[in-house]
């Protein structure tokens, strides 16, 4: 163990019979010292368990999902963990947004690895969520290996993205509400081209609808979608995610929901349907 | 309807079929703004529905509860509303901690009516709880007028002091981690000693642990308290409610779990309990 691999915890809470427990480390490949959270459900005091990873969205760090989605209560019955990262690097020597918006920078590292200076000697997520973390995680707690991969809007994103790109690495994946076409929405335009550059053409790389076309691996996809979202139209756009799917027949259980938002109400709602949907993969 | 019954929709988000809504009133009783939370439950398009009053602890909002206890997806299940008002009055104009505490004036209602100046002239909250919201409530929205209350630490207190004050306004009664004898601990004594007064005599009718020996009505109580809580026995005193409830036969159901602390993680760990004790109440 070197001092890279040193955890220390900063808070835990038990919760359904486990721990959901904080921890802040040094990271090698953000550069920052980073905070997560974990939920190790009952049966980790007995033997070792999958684990769901779940990438939060814009604004959000590793609290939001913890405190609101009410994961826990199924998660600890299935026997699943939960790890939750931050959402992007962080701390005074990490560049944000030069406005302080809340869309870019801090908080909206969009889970990608950035080749743009000066984001790309910090900004590298998904380097940190698909490698970094679970290496060490899988080193230190009582998890066994298998990972399932999900998150909410620009997590959705995240999720899709780092699974689609990394075949064999995930056992299961879902999402809901998730920025589905990144290169062709506000959100995404903003972050793609600071963070990878004016060329559209690296863009593609970290676009879910075009790593779904060539995709080596088929995991099927659960995505649930609420249709007040503010978001639907001009950011998320589930249509393009589902035309993708249908071009080259990969799996999609697309849910479109009269009603729901875009709010942790909304997530709260299904999430427990996209745990059963994980642990269905995960404990087989 | 005159101005003081006019209920303004401030959020609305679908929420487990049912919808989660934050409305502001002004309220004659507190003689301020007031902002609450409703949760109605799918039932509740179909029919009318009892409602779980819950009552929130130090520093809280409406939103807290709403947000982090995870609630809703079983009292959607069992056709339960959940109402959570605020912890005290507020605004500008209502008198707050001189020294900007946390646990007195803003936040800290402690769920009485203030005898004192300048705190008498807004500091209502039990009038609040139990008669004004209601009473609009009722009138306003598809509650059928069976009411159950529930709450944690400073409100836990506050659901037994109000139930115990008023015989037959509630069907049934629970708390978590509640302010057991209020007249005995620091938080009660610097609250009660503003709220009411330097005469002790007159705290005796907000302390749970002296209400229940002269109670009129013995509703059964659930009371989970965990045993890792940072304010167990300096604030907490289960033991005195305890001794309380078997000097005068009151039917009590205290639990204690090792290793459970004082936030939502707890709340949420056991609120599943507490919605199926009132609802066997409130349902039949």
């Amino acid at each position: 163990m070197n001092d890279s691999d040193a955890l220390t915890e900063v808070a835990a809470n038990r919760c359904f019979g486990g721990w959901h427990r904080r921890f802040r480390h040094q990271s090698s490949t953000l550069r920052c010292e980073m905070v997560f959270a974990v939920y190790l459900p009952p049966q980790a005091e007995q033997t070792t368990v999958p684990a769901l990873y779940w990438l939060s969205g814009l604004t959000c760090t590793d609290e939001n999902f913890m405190q609101k989605a009410g994961a826990m209560r199924l998660a600890a019955e299935l026997g699943l963990a939960l790890v939750v990262p931050d959402t992007s690097p962080r701390g005074a020597t990490v560049p944000g947004d030069p406005d302080g918006a809340w869309d870019f920078g801090h908080g909206a590292g969009f889970y990608l690895d950035a080749t743009q200076s000066p984001w790309s000697s910090h900004y590298r997520m998904h380097d940190y969520v698909v490698h970094e973390l679970p290496d060490l995680l899988e080193s230190r707690l009582p998890l066994d290996g298998r990972r399932g991969l999900s998150g909410h809007s620009m997590g959705g994103h995240g999720a899709l993205v780092c699974a689609l790109r990394n075949p064999g690495r995930y056992r299961s994946l879902s999402a809901l509400a998730p920025i589905c076409q990144p290169s062709a929405c506000p959100w995404g335009e903003k972050a793609f081209s600071r963070y990878l550059g004016a060329d559209r053409q690296s863009w593609r790389e970290w676009d879910a609808c075009e790593l779904i076309r060539s995709a080596d691996e088929r995991l099927p996809l659960l995505v649930d979608q609420g249709e007040a979202d503010p978001f639907l139209a001009e950011q998320l756009r589930p249509e393009a995610l589902a035309q993708a799917c249908a071009a080259t027949g990969h799996p999609l259980r697309l849910r479109r929901h009269p009603g729901y938002d875009h709010s942790y109400y909304f997530i709260a709602s299904f999430i427990d349907d996209h745990l059963r949907h994980h642990a269905a993969f995960l404990r087989s």
